[in-house]
């Protein structure tokens, strides 16, 4: 069974690496850039049955920050 | 316009970090964890009318590493 799992910083938390991105492609001199945020996405490779509260549990546990970060659950059929 | 860019590594890349989630969640007694594979999601703001070839250039020449790194441009309309 294939999980994904996005995490991104909360709205209003400060994300450096997103504004260093974006003036970065202001160099490139690519224009128009409002805002970039950046996150992390994991790609988990479950047994079968895994059940949607072990997979948050992983999340809060472990895979994001819940102070500072969101997180959504996708998950696929195998 | 909301464009979203996801990076991970190509397959038979090597992902250590990957491994140290994979191996952590172990520790922490979530079983049948087969697999874990990490990237990151960048979320662009972008100006409205953006060309997808722009988007593609911005992902080539800053947002991945092409050599080892796949990525996947979702444009979702204003």
């Amino acid at each position: 069974m294939k999980v994904t799992v996005r995490v991104t910083l909360k709205q209003g938390v400060l994300d450096p690496q997103g504004k260093a991105i974006q003036h970065a492609l202001g160099s490139l001199g690519f224009d128009g850039i409002d805002n970039v945020r950046q996150g992390k996405v994991i790609e988990l490779d479950l047994a079968d049955g895994t059940s949607e509260s072990d997979i948050i549990d992983m999340c809060e546990k472990l895979l994001a920050n819940p102070v500072i970060e969101d997180y959504i659950i996708d998950m696929e059929a195998a």
